[in-house]
């Protein structure tokens, strides 16, 4: 088993291994007293895994109450969120209790909010079932839900106890959702390794899963070192947004349905290393080998969104400050910087001088 | 001016004095590059002081957009933060922009929260405007919503940049608010300053007005040390929900009206004190003098709730844990301690053997 070991506000680990969710009570039992969970996952999850984990929990004398909900990003939302505090009120989870979130991003998003509000805070674990959640949105402690005016609007830094990454999960995802988490996966290797870059270039979506042990553990690695450099995000962790300017506007246009979080990532990517390249702070073979991975990923590059609409979306990013924005652009593969300019700017670094 | 600097997650400081509202703009200034501001207020306190708040800020060069709830704390409710995330949201607030919270504990609480979550937290500024708000709900970072199974059931930790406490705000506060807050003045009398209940004792409501300048300072002062040793309470911090077992259990009973929260308190500090002399860990002479002084500042000391009741609405309290509750009983006048016991034994201690 890998064990990465992240120190944040608190230090907790990530363990990653093939077939380990068999053993969350085990794992559990290390970092909490806690003898009451609340399990909150979505019905696709839930029909493979929730039972594994729930046995593994009973057999150590542990105590699990369960929600279920809807899956996908249409769920992470204010109603549900009011239901899950409901559940946890009802089922009397108090502080000395935790919950497990068990499933992809939407599950670990909402279920970490849930766990970081109720009662002003009580612990929870993650169990991601993703490569998306495996990769990224289960490291780091950012939790969310959505608003009508945007992705993750509303949310809290919130570090789990400990991440159960079991790799055998994945065997049981849809090919969709393996193209979602490799847009991520990508993302990892433009902001940061061009080694990682190169071996996803040199592979594609037919042969990849053979090296997702490796490549998890390499894009939790260089999360878990930014993280631990700026938790709250304040500079250096907007290494992680590439892409996500325009993935956001994306989603939300879409009405966060319609498009996958990774493939509307992959777009954005593309279109800001693109407007990169035009104002001279790329060159063009760095967009072109973009170009041909996201290809062998089966991930998009284009969209019927025009610039302008996008660059109007982009006025409610929580990444914008004031009247500036922070955006992120490669200056080759493996090499990423923040860049603060005014919308203004932004839209003419994007669409032009008109 | 009055300056109390409080050590927690940031440092910030509390300005007490007469007036000083209509210098907001200047103190904003100090500790923030912010230029724009939402004001959060109640329709109440709008009437009095959104005017004074707003000039000062515009006449520094600031923007405001201003949101009016209704006054009271079924306000402080989903629907409500819901509302203000969509003003925040619709006049593109973003995470270099503040939060200023204008009134009484209801505001702080629930703008606080709000300022907490919204895009993972921006900054935000208290100024309480009643008694209750400036002893203590505006100090120490507590914020949260109540949902329909309990009081302060959603909310989360978030100091605030600045609290700017002007006491000539409670000129205005009707008769039953100043009642409302000595509620707690009483209790930080009861758990910590002996010398603040002979000061209470000696007095009485219509008398007391005078005396509040140094009063609250001296509240903030007892509050501020103890945040300081244990700001997310987990241990000494709890000594400041004497009398809240069972206060928020009434509130709860009165599905959060009928009884204010200082009304509901003082009955709270009066039961679980009547159960500590029955159970031997406090002398009469205790009782009876919270008693004299509850009289003396027309708080009430009896409910028709019946204490099995109460008993039961326990169960939702946040300041159970697992099957157990940390109860604060006062040994006497300014002593205070923690005491963890199994509801059951709560019961009992409540109650008496059955």
């Amino acid at each position: 088993m890998t064990t990465i070991n992240v120190q944040a506000s608190h230090s907790y680990n990530i363990l990653v291994d093939k077939g380990i969710i068999k053993n969350t009570g085990d794992y559990v039992q290390k970092v909490t007293n806690s003898k009451k969970f609340a399990l909150i996952t979505d019905d696709n999850v839930d029909k493979y895994y929730s039972k594994i984990v729930i046995d593994s929990l009973t057999a150590n004398g542990l105590s699990v109450c369960k929600y279920i909900f809807p899956h996908g990003e249409l769920s992470k939302n204010f109603n549900t969120l009011n239901e899950i505090y409901g559940f946890l009120a009802n089922n009397h989870i108090t502080r000395s209790d935790s919950v497990i979130a068990l499933g992809g991003g939407v599950t670990g998003d909402m279920a970490g909010y849930a766990a970081a509000t109720f009662l002003r805070g009580i612990n929870y674990i993650q169990i991601p079932t993703t490569l998306l959640a495996q990769v990224d949105s289960s490291v780091g402690g950012k939790t969310a839900i959505d608003l009508s005016f945007g992705k993750n609007m509303v949310g809290a830094f919130k570090q789990p106890l400990v991440v159960i990454c079991d790799i055998e999960t994945l065997k049981t995802l849809p090919k969709e959702f393996i193209i979602d988490g490799m847009g991520e996966v990508l993302k990892y290797g433009m902001i940061s390794s061009a080694s990682l870059f190169e071996t996803l270039l040199s592979s594609d979506i037919s042969q990849i899963h053979l090296k997702l042990p490796e490549i998890i553990t390499e894009c939790i690695t260089i999360k878990k070192n930014i993280v631990e450099a700026d938790e709250f995000e304040k500079s250096e962790r907007m290494l992680l947004n590439f892409g996500h300017t325009f993935g956001h506007a994306i989603e939300k246009y879409y009405n966060f349905t319609g498009i996958s979080h990774g493939k509307a990532v992959a777009i954005g990517m593309y279109l800001i290393t693109k407007a990169a390249v035009k104002n001279k702070l790329c060159n063009n073979d760095t967009l072109n080998r973009l170009k041909n991975c996201l290809e062998k990923y089966e991930l998009p590059y284009s969209t019927e969104i025009s610039l302008d609409k996008l660059c109007e979306l982009t006025v409610f990013d929580k990444k914008c400050n004031g009247d500036k924005i922070n955006i992120v652009l490669c200056s080759s593969v493996g090499k990423s910087e923040i860049k603060n300019i005014s919308l203004l700017d932004f839209k003419k670094f994007i669409i032009g001088e008109e």
